[in-house]
């Protein structure tokens, strides 16, 4: 913590301050300029000061915290990069993980139809909405554990790990039996009691980012997860709130470059809920790979038929394909690689 | 919802798109103008049609959503105000109601002394934290149950009823015991699962805003809340997010008429959250019941030595009785007052 | 400037970043703590570094700027309140002074009507629209000279200051014939060879805020003007871009208590722009100066019959004598006072 | 326009309503559901109606604006991409044009040296601050006229053509003189009478979205040059502003489908700006390509021993060259090329 004083602070004002900081238990440091008086407060002190208390001190004009607050997470405690398994695909090593399915699993067969399609094009992890968390109450609200079963049975016939999301730490325990990583969705991710329980497990979480969560707060939440003991966490960038409004949110890929440089997790970009519309989710999923992504997170719908009620933002079989094979050119850039696409047998 | 075509938009293409609604179950109704063909479907169709998907029809230019989604909070639905029962006291009516008390219930004797000071100026509800929802991991989360206890207890003999947050569907239960009102805080807005819970309780809730959620977000999350047939909500702003970081938050004082306009339930504002310094907290708390606020949540502190782990935005109880003096000049002008300071036996 | 190193940056590179400050000119004071080595830069540079240059530096994890780059508006420079002369009206002292007008001037009678009618309420300041910034280039722009000499002729008729908006230096000279004070307009914040101008002047200027401005860089856009040697600048708050959309932007009333401790200049609000909407003017009024705001700028609008082309945040002749009335009320809580609404002759 | 009724709106309400935009010079169509009456307003009125205005009759719930304010500079006026001819470089065709060069113009040697660097890496287009808009009023503003001059000569030397920020409309005449292309920085984007003059002119502009600036605001101020005569636009994406502050700016890289379908000008990236840190600025660089951006502006800089002073965000010269032969694998995946690294004779 480094305060600084007012430029007419007096030195009865200064030394207030020192004394509380003392008796807190920080080593106190002091930098007396021409302008300004600055004091240095380092060390493991026994009461932790607030920053905004200090600042409440007469003669303080500003004070800034400089320790982190997040420990596990950051590059500092682990320098190499954590490769996190997800049900035997590892997200963070050389290849580029694509994630796919439905928003919303509506069948068993159209999570397998799904499940078959992806998995050809190259995806290694079936997605897809078991419990659904929606802004109005009268909106279909998910199949639950039976979608859970579905997603199961279909990413055992096509040879993927699966993928889902969690609301309540009471469906925790159900949801192991079927999926290989825990989805923590962006309105979830500061319940801190579920970030709790999911460090208490040992399988994967994919953590996303919350509407107006700062990155730091975001790594906060990941440091929930890793001080239960679980270090599996794949953190997963969906986009933030702004004032532009042609996109639902505004997509950060810079986040990418800045966690890449503060912490070791792997991170992973979702352009369809990120933009909120199919014909964005394209360039911004190449974008996300060239700025250096461990991975995707992509929507994909298999029945034109029915757009109406699903959602504008899945990719259609033959769109996702073509981006697969567009990301093959890029990763190689970045020194890295994506699975390539087998031939399906009756296409 | 009403679809705007493309300027250049074939009759095949509108065609497309009024079948598509048909089929649906809307009426369609075509204007068709000199640059724009706009088409208005309403009626109760049997699959809801999401305006992205529309928007992905060829030729359409725009989707505009025209039903608010809520029903049970709007002013359609309810033409009076709704008043709150908090323990007795009533929120929403001709009174301003100020909520009053520590950030963290600390110990019974910290408890107590607020509650009596806060009381003697004209607070009618005790708040404080039993658990803390922490950005980081490693602070302080409260002292749960134990400090629940000590609140009901100093509420009975100040006579003052009591509020504390509830972070987890399975603390409800037990909260019952102790609380007249559960509060929900702003990570929590969209923890559907909570809210869902809370609805199927009879005991008032206080529902924050979301950090960055939209009025329209915040009354859906009470609609959970009245879906569940628990029509005893009062909402609460605490800021929003914003690029301004002068301030902790910034305070949305104009949600205050937006929400009476659209609601019938009460709105209350916690300027202590919302500004995060002491000195923005007065000059906020007046301009919140200038502006028509049914009640206030403010932090109030009792002990200056101690500055240094409590919260900057506490006010001292000498603080906090000015300020609801001059509360008691300005609420007449909306036609409202605050109770009578009680002179206190020794002060 | 603080500069925080990394938890194991070696002394080599702690050595290099304090020759590149010493030989700017920097005195270097240096705290080693047990996690991190933290250095404060102070005194006069010859060269003045940028940060983000310092944080480029191998080893550095941050580094805090704390200078406030700002002299001649802060209260450093100046202990006491400025009260700004408006043609004889004193805007930053006991009274609160309310500037009202059409948002456009449309007609000599118009404007005449309005003058009258805002002066008998008790207004001080004409305000009205020559020039008008408009997003789109259809929209009408303004009447120009001629609007501005319909507003002289009424502000003397009428007892009343004038106000106008500036948009391009071009038009300073001109305009000086007819105003008391030269508005500089949200989207001109920034248009720094206008406000060099406007320093080189020495008349009253109203600088509002951009949409998008912090208040330090507010702070520092007027003091472009002070460093020009034109001291009479008035701020003016209305209202943030935030990602709500209920209302047309988002008021900071919290920026009143911050720009007071930090700046010794006045600050008044515009609720009209801020809210954009008429019923949400009123209270918003009534907060701005329940929360310490030295004036109001507050559009007026005479003719109920024409409201289509007209402004829906322009509040009727008697919405503005009833708030003005309401005024009355508040403004006393802080030892203030609005002037007496004079009896029109035939009302 | 369509105007949505309140659920319970009474004949009369609809009537008042249609009665105002009919004389106004509307086509009034009107569907009535049961939920509510929507009313399309189409056609070319002699009023343009202000819909916030029709939002204050009694009984209207919402009013939407459904005809884009612009024309020129939109798909339906103009289908194909337009080419812009920035002194013989052509923007918005086949190849991926960068712009490159220092943030400031420093000295005639080291543009020149600059110059040389970036034209053998691949650059098309020297760009270079010759007046600087600071925060700041005592932050160095720029060497002028001068600095042009050093531009010029480097761009002839080194085969490269020249683009440069214009602050003021007086500033015009004299650098038409030097450059290629006049650049309307972030802050200037809603400075209308500078786009009028710049409209007047037959030079290709560069324009900079502003830091809030919606999609629709920024083709609108773009629409001012068109309409004044004036084809000649680059739109430029440089970062928004967020409550994110890890980056500088939020760079909204989903911008660049938004404006490719919406409009028919050609749209560049300033990651250099955007993210204000050089070791984002190459992922983010190569991420922009990777969306369809039409073109770069880099920031480079060749004297890594006064980084003290200059720009953390300016790429070394090995650096730039590196990403020039990154961007050349991408490019191709969207059927573009960048032009090959000529050999330097002595490096």
């Amino acid at each position: 913590m480094v305060i600084v004083m007012e430029q007419g602070a007096t030195e009865a004002q200064v030394q207030k301050v020192i004394e509380a900081l003392v008796e807190a238990g920080y080593d106190v440091h002091r930098s007396s300029g021409v302008q300004h008086t600055v004091l240095g407060a380092v060390g493991t002190p026994h009461v932790v000061a607030d920053p905004r208390s200090i600042e409440m001190f007469p003669g303080v004009r500003e004070v800034i915290k400089i320790s982190e607050p997040y420990k596990l997470v950051g590059r500092t405690f682990k320098h190499d990069d954590t490769i996190v398994d997800l049900g035997g695909v590892l997200v963070g090593g050389p290849e580029v993980v694509v994630m796919a399915g439905p928003c919303s699993v509506e069948t068993r067969e159209q999570v397998g139809a799904i499940g078959q399609t992806v998995s050809a094009s190259g995806a290694r992890v079936l997605r897809g909405g078991a419990f659904k968390p929606r802004t109005s109450p009268y909106s279909f609200q998910g199949h639950g554990e039976t979608a859970l079963r579905w997603m199961r049975e279909t990413a055992d016939e096509s040879g993927l790990a699966v993928v889902s999301e969690v609301m309540d730490p009471r469906q925790i325990e159900m949801m192991l039996r079927y999926v290989d990583c825990l989805q923590v969705g962006a309105r979830n991710m500061q319940n801190f009691d579920l970030l709790k329980e999911l460090g208490r497990t040992r399988k994967a979480v994919l953590l996303k980012r919350g509407l107006s969560a700062t990155i730091e707060e975001w790594l906060l939440s990941a440091e929930y997860i890793l001080a239960g003991g679980n270090m599996q966490v794949v953190l997963c960038e969906r986009g933030i709130r702004t004032f532009e409004n042609a996109t639902r949110n505004t997509l950060d890929l810079s986040a990418i470059p800045v966690v890449k440089k503060r912490s070791h997790l792997p991170i992973v970009v979702d352009p369809s809920h990120g933009t909120g519309r199919r014909d964005k989710v394209i360039p911004m999923a190449r974008a996300a790979v060239a700025a250096g992504a461990d991975g995707l997170l992509i929507e994909v719908h298999n029945d034109p038929d029915h757009a109406l009620s699903d959602g504008a933002q899945s990719l259609f079989p033959e769109q996702f394909d073509t981006l697969m094979g567009e990301l093959r050119v890029i990763a190689p850039v970045l020194g890295r690689s994506l699975p390539l696409a087998r031939v399906p047998a009756q296409r």
